[in-house]
Order: C-alpha cells, then sequence, then structure tokens
C-alpha cells in the first residue's frame, strides 16, 4: 500500500482517473474504471485483473471495504489511497462508496469464444448507448446465451456507463467484438442460423424456429440493422407491436427475442 | 400570449415551475411538467390539457415550434416567453429545447377503465423508480394491454422522470391508481384471472395459460409482491433464469412475461 494519502486534486494520479472516463485514454493504457464496493467485488470474483484500487474512507458505506481491499491486493492491485475530495473529483457515480478500481481491459475475438454443443448467441450491431448495451448483456446474462458479439461497436465495451449499468454482468459473460464481415463468416463456419429482429421482418418473432444453433442479431438504436446483416441473416423477424411505433427500444426488443429464444429452447 | 418575456430568476412563476419537479406541489396544484417538443406534441394530440406553456425562442431547435405553440393555444393554453437564463433555470432535461408546459393531471379508478372483450391488463405493485414505471409503461403499450392499474403507488405517476422514460405512453395508455384490496375486489368482480411473477413462482411462465381475462401482475424493486398480492393471485409464475440472480430487473421481468402473454393470446 503507498503510505500517504492523495489529497491534492492536482496529483498526477488523481487527473489521470478523470481522464480514463474516456475513451481515447483508456484504450491506450489498456485499462477502464469499475466503482463501487459491488461492482468491484464481481470484477474480483469473475477474474478481472485490477492494476490499482483507490480508497477513501470518508465515503466508505459498509464495514467490509477493508477484505475487499485485501482482496484486490492479492489479485496484484496497487492500493491507493484518496483524500475526501480527491476522492470526490475521481468518482463518477452520484453517491461515491470511496472505492474505484483500475482494471486492465481484455479483447476476444469470435474464435475465442467457446460455444456449448448447441451454440446461442447473441449479436449487436453498433449499439450507441452505454445503458443500452449494459442492459442488453444482463439479458443476454438472464436468457443464458453462450457469448455476445459486439458488431462494428460504437459504445465502448469499457465505457463506465456500459460498465454500471451491467451491473457485473461484463465481467461475467463472453464477449467478442468483430467487424460485420469477420461475424458472418464466424457463424456460417460454424453453421449457426441467424435471425435478424427488425421491424420490417417478414415473419413474426413467434413463428419462426429458434431451437438448434442460433444467433439472434439486433441493430442500434438509430438506424436498426445495415443492409449487410440483413441480407445475411436467415430470418428477418418482427415483434408484434401493438401502441406507439417506438415503444419498444432496442434493449427492449433483445429481451423479447432471447427469452422466446428461450421458450422454444427448453423444449426442445 | 403574455406580452412580455420573463428574464428574472425570481419571477414567481419561474420559481413556481422549479417546485413542479416535486410532488407536493404537483398534487397541490393538480397538474404536473411536460417538457420538449415531442412529448409535449404527444401530450396534445391525445388529448392532455395544457394550463401553461412557457418557450425560450434561444433554445429552441427546429422549425415547427411555433405551429406546435398555436396548437396548445387552441387548446386553452396561455403561452408565456422567458429569457434564455429564466428557461434555462425551469429546464430539467439535459438539453433544453426551450418548451415546457404546465398540464392538467388526471386521476381514474379501476372502475373508469374501458376494458376489451377479453381483458389484458398489467397491475404494478409500488414500483419506486420513475424509470422503471416509465419503461413498464412503454412495455404495456407495445404489448397492448387495455390498461395498466398502478397499486399503492410509491413513484408518482407525474413524476417529470415518468414522463420522459414513458416517451409519451403516459398520455395514451389508461392508467387507473388504487390500493390492493381495491383492485384485488375489482378483479375479482370481473372475473378477470392474475398472474403474479415472482422469483419463487411454482411454475414457469411457459407452463402456465396466459389466455382469456388475465392480470400480470408484478411487485416493487426491492421488496417483490406483497403476500398479499401473492396470496390472492391465481397462479405465481417465474421466469426461468439462467446467470446472475440479479440480472432482470422489475422492467424486464414485464416485458417479459407480457410478451409471453402476447403470444399465447394472439393464437387464441
Amino acid at each position: 500500500m503507498t503510505p500517504e494519502i492523495i489529497t491534492s486534486l492536482q496529483n498526477p494520479r488523481v487527473k489521470n482517473l478523470v481522464k480514463l472516463r474516456d475513451r481515447g485514454p483508456r484504450d491506450e493504457q489498456g485499462v477502464f474504471l469499475v466503482e463501487g464496493y459491488r461492482a468491484i467485488q464481481r470484477a474480483l470474483e469473475k477474474g478481472a485483473r485490477p492494476r490499482e484500487v483507490y480508497f477513501a474512507r470518508e465515503w466508505f458505506l459498509g464495514e467490509n471495504e477493508d477484505e475487499l481491499l485485501a482482496t484486490a491486493a492479492a489479485c496484484g492491485a496497487e492500493l491507493v489511497q484518496l483524500g475526501r475530495e480527491a476522492f470526490a473529483k475521481v468518482a463518477y457515480r452520484d453517491r461515491p462508496e470511496g472505492l474505484l478500481a483500475v482494471v486492465e481491459q481484455w479483447r476476444a475475438s469470435p474464435g475465442d469464444l467457446k460455444l456449448s454443443p448447441v451454440p446461442f448467441l447473441l449479436v449487436v450491431e453498433a449499439i450507441e448507448k452505454p445503458g443500452n448495451l449494459g442492459t442488453i448483456l444482463r439479458s443476454a446474462d438472464a436468457a443464458g446465451v453462450d457469448a455476445v458479439i459486439v458488431c462494428d461497436p460504437v459504445t465502448d465495451l469499457f465505457n463506465p456507463n456500459v460498465v454500471r449499468s451491467s451491473t457485473g454482468v461484463l465481467f461475467a459473460m463472453p464477449v467478442a467484438l468483430a467487424t460485420t464481415e469477420e461475424v458472418i463468416a464466424f457463424l456460417r463456419e460454424k453453421s449457426i442460423r441467424t435471425a435478424a429482429t427488425t421491424p420490417a421482418g417478414d415473419r413474426e418473432l413467434y413463428d419462426v424456429d429458434l431451437r438448434g444453433p442460433l444467433a439472434i442479431v439486433m441493430g442500434s438504436e438509430q438506424f436498426g440493422l445495415s443492409r449487410r446483416w440483413l441480407e445475411a441473416c436467415e430470418a428477418r423477424v418482427r415483434i408484434p407491436m401493438a401502441g406507439q411505433a417506438d415503444s419498444l427500444n432496442v434493449a427492449m426488443a433483445t429481451i423479447v427475442a432471447l427469452f422466446e429464444s428461450v421458450r422454444q429452447r427448453r423444449s426442445s
């Protein structure tokens, strides 16, 4: 543990933590931020590699923080104590809990994924909002997919709001990044059928066989799926919609498509 | 139109608009806030009654604002122009669009609802987060329920974040408010079957018949459904869950239950 307490808001480490909210510095340094007791705990449980954990006792909410710090140290993290104000500056959540970890990023390609005997995948193309990507990861976890493939990413997987809104699923769920062409080639090679979910789908979700090796494919908030994906997919399905055209956003449509797959696959 | 432009941040109208972010003043005055072009447009389309519309040309983003103001005036709204800074003070959204309406609240009881021949309802008990309630309203709209019954409300239906996250559905979807006992009595009188969604459900969602007169019943984020509701419901269903126990929040569980109902009911 670094013995002194950093109190200066001008300290280079403090300044760097603020920088890491932006993608450029995160990618350059190959790390990202994980804030709060629960998120850090989940990161450690799932084998994420913490480089540093910054803490400020004045902000602690519970009694188990020291144990968590000890675990982080055992995982190789440097522990750095901050003063109250310095921590307030680096915290990005509404209620600071006095814990902020700098964790190593990871990268996986589709080829790195371990697929189950009857693969079940979610592919998302160019999702824009971090909150949607985080919610989608949660849905994928709840539905028990093998992995999520993020295609032509717009939102950085390691954006603080993805970390937060995924409620720890980011650390547990295998996620691969690749281009559209790479993913299409991968799915074909593995003989995994693809179902694109789109308002222009020619069949209703419930009329399509979603058993067997399957990838559900979802497009971006604003543009939906690219033409390339729409043409490459074996099925184009639509979710029956009452009400306003925009009542289902991409995260909601994803969970509906995933759980219809779950329903069909449980009896197969 | 009030001829002068209000520029003082101390103007009583400006101060009142800030107050209306809180429930007490909203309920006392029987109004709530609707901000932004699209939300106000939807409110007017659906017959909401605007008392006042505050606008600030400096913040306008498009070219149709004047037409919207004219429509609002034709619906009986007083138009009040604010200066740039005064509007910034009253706006609660991140990007002000220079339009903020004060709209009359409404109240409906279950008995006021128009039910379809085979009723399909959503009952939510004591939802805490406005964002969840708004998302739930969107899901209910997409699933085509007759109405949503909000039971023992914790979150005020007219909270600005419910208005925002419902993306206008609040103005279109019939919503009734009542106590648990009133709702249970109402559903029994109408012979509407109830399916409680709970992690402790004894049957999987997919094994339960959700056709016929039906109310899906959802509990609060923190506590789930009350014992009273769990006992009163004809079926207690659980959503099959892989992954982390908390991957499905109440809004996500609601949409899964609603769309499984949609699937079953379309073939009935």
